[in-house]
């Protein structure tokens, strides 16, 4: 199975985000991971439509955009717009999961849905046909810095049991690093979300080539 | 009296924001003014801190941080550690303002009030010793594109007469543009932020220098 | 100056609105006055849009609806479609008042605020140029059965001052009869809600004759 | 089994409510199922206790309210007075569910929780003894002209085996028509809530019959 | 005038409140202070009902509840039957504050309200006739050892005007000291709230001597 | 196995809680269970940290403080530094679980989390490694004089199971007497909450006693 790298513009320069969004198409990365946080889903606020809109002309590589907010479905309509391809919402954001996922494909976009760590799979158990995306967090969004929590290999396996022929993507967010990756992998995922790991040092191309082994 | 000139980076080009700040800064402008948003007290999400803390070393100019967010309190000393000079916060979301005011001058700050169009400025009375700038929006924050609301020369020359001979500025936001700026700063006005106004053309300083007259 | 009548269905029978909207245009009424409430900015919940829009070919009158509701900005344009003529919000709900008068008219319908009984009528001040009607609760809002507050006759006056020659009503709801409609109307108002004081016997134009004396 | 047909009043003609109650009554209805909504937990409002209390009069039969509301619990009583036989709470708005099941059947009215569509049976675990009802969501709750979301066939089975011998009425609301009746009793469900199947010609007896089959 | 010395318990000894609370009695207190912070007007929570209601039987004076809760007025009820005399609410958290105070009266307490540093007198216009008590907090609510806020004379002068000959105490609460009360009570005050000026030493009875003058 | 006995300061005298703490130490309890209510997650108010830093000094017992706030995250250093030794947060009011219990670990305290009656233990399952107490609350929290809910039982016995050799204590609250004491044990409870079956008479001891045959 080929694994997709999705580096988090988090760790990139915010000075000169188009640049990096540039870089880090030419040096490999599958997907373009874009972390919307809003300060009350999680208490840090990152950026929102402005910002996607404004790097999108910078590569052509599908925009995964993760929102960290509550409530999103009034804004879901603002990212599709701002050109996201992937919107991923939050399973503990949303007492209507269902009707978000109907709206993001309604949107032409595909649709996600992201756990917290604590958070069960079983919320996933009926809108497994609505989806087109599971994001397992493996360290508590909204902060930095963090180390993978292991507890969430088990329920990468598990999703994907649940996921069993279906197409849908398993991605994993959160201190994923070069000597983990292989047993994300192993668990189940198929796409991975790195910050520092490929934003550390100015060679994206062989960060990101070491994720991939 | 010298008119200060506040372009507002929420016109500029996110993609390149340090060097849309560095050449605001080669354009003569005064301040830079931060439009922050958290798509709950306002229906927008702009951006945080960390894109604050990314282009603070662009320019040594003023940042002069509109916090639209609700509340705002919690997040003070984030915006003070990324950068902000002056850092105002909405009295519409504020039930404990004059506790704001202290908390952004105890972080060595300086601190303002901002009023949205419908409010009456006396939500300043009991506070008019813990400013230093009043921020008048003459649009509704928010949404671009709005015409300048004249009702508000009116609240602009009353807040002039409650300043009288204190050291606060007093900053107008919305729909300010060459043909009325002096309208603005004749009602009493010593800031003007600008935003479509200053990054309309390439030409920032031409665009500036018609601000000022 | 001539007096409007504007009766509030919440004291008509619910299970025949139809008929009961037929009959008070009938007895001559000239407004019809709609309370729509939330159980959340009133501890009451009444109805919503598709009970407007059942009712609105019973009659030609106007539609008056006063959203008891918070937020109301998201819902304006569900009311203007559901039949509205007048929308009315509370300045108490409503942190960018401006904008929400700027979108009631945008859509074509008059725009009005209303007042708790311990609002300050100060929070008009800006907005005079945008509201074309003006309702002053003269009970608190959501429970039946209250007394007129006295009170409430030099608010009446002070925004009958604030006026002046604009072509803004003045409408006044709450505990309002026969007995004191006199003073109601002397003090300024010229649209007088009334709920039992039209219901409460089945010869509605009777008492629509009694109140405007 | 004998199988229950609600008929949801929101699709009937609300200028007129007291004569659609009778006719359905006449019809051959079971049940008179009833649409609370608050435009918090859904955006849409629709009506509250008075309404129910002014049709109550015109039938005897059972009045099964459903609560879509946030919170619901302290608005429960007002509920139960108004006439209300069964009061049906969302898992989803309710962080203390055992408290309000245990409020609704102490006011001596029958019990039922709600699952949006996304919302697994897990929820009911532990308040089995304490419901008389579980009302399944076939689409999402607040908005109208869904299709039936398949997905929840296995929901309802799953439910049916969880209730097994006890006294637990079964109901599905949302999409069902005479065509997928059949399956969704199959599955399970002994109460269906119909619409526009019931209200979408005026012979509301032969509307009723299809869906009995 | 007399003016009343109203110890507030939060700087009393929690270990053993009974006693203090008969200790302050005998030390010549007019009224006893109680501080109600609920964790979400304010950043502090101190205690509720229970606590009240143990203390009451340690003396006959009069208990002056404060309610720095939000909303306050689903719970005034269970402030009344803990035994408060005297139950004030605050502007800031009551967007129905003329119905407060009806509630308050209705369960024949008195009924005060209570201002922010920054809140300006004129949210009180309109309740004056249902005022027993204006309670200007000096300093910002919720936080121990301030510095008594100037600003706070020219209002408390202002509400003493607006007051007049009417029958209502007005009260000042933070940073009251010996070295200042004489000036808080020249500007209009008849009760003065003391905490630490109180309770810093263990002659209570001194303290609060000192603070007469 | 050793079962502790927890009484809760809920039901003993608040007007002198040291005395009171100090007797249920010397009577033999072994923890003192500290009920924390915000009047916002469950419908009471009783205390907060400045009552657990002034019963601290009275006893050498594990303090064992049950947050039942919302939000509790922003609060649980003070409720460490007020003298906690076990701080136990709500599931249901908390949507990033995982880290308030890193949070409460990494101020040196033991983490527990606590579930009401009708939530499913399935959100316990990623985060049993950060555990040092699950609390199963068998009556609705922030209500006294609830029956103990036997479907309770069950649920601690799945929990046990799911801790299996893991030291993490399993602490029972609700409704738990000397009759039924005996079945919270035998289904794998090791600590037992008790309120008014210890403080119900002045022989604490013997009350103490009784609870663990």
């Amino acid at each position: 199975m080929t694994v997709k790298i999705a580096p988090s513009i988090l760790s990139a320069d915010f000075a000169r985000l188009g640049d990096e969004v540039r870089a880090i198409d030419e040096a490999g990365c599958d997907w373009v991971h874009i972390d919307v946080m809003d300060g009350h889903f999680v208490p840090n606020l990152t950026f929102g439509p402005a910002i996607i809109k404004a790097i999108r002309p910078y590569t052509t590589k599908v925009f995964d955009v993760h929102l960290m907010i509550d409530p999103a479905q009034p804004y879901i309509e603002d990212y599709a717009k701002a050109g996201a391809d992937i919107i991923v919402v939050h399973a503990e954001a949303d007492k209507h999961l269902d009707r978000s996922l109907q709206l993001i494909r309604s949107l032409g976009k595909k649709a996600g849905v992201s756990l917290n760590p604590s958070t069960p799979e079983t919320v996933l158990e009926y809108v497994m046909d609505k989806l087109d995306l599971v994001l397992v967090m493996s360290v508590n969004p909204g902060f930095g810095g963090q180390s993978f929590i292991e507890a969430q290999l088990e329920k990468i396996a598990r999703i994907k049991r649940m996921i069993g022929h279906r197409m849908i993507d398993l991605e994993v967010d959160g201190g994923v690093t070069a000597d983990n990756a292989h047993r994300v992998v192993a668990a189940g995922a198929n796409v991975l979300v790195a910050g520092s790991a490929v934003f550390k040092t100015k060679d994206y191309a062989a960060n990101i080539a070491a994720l991939r082994r």
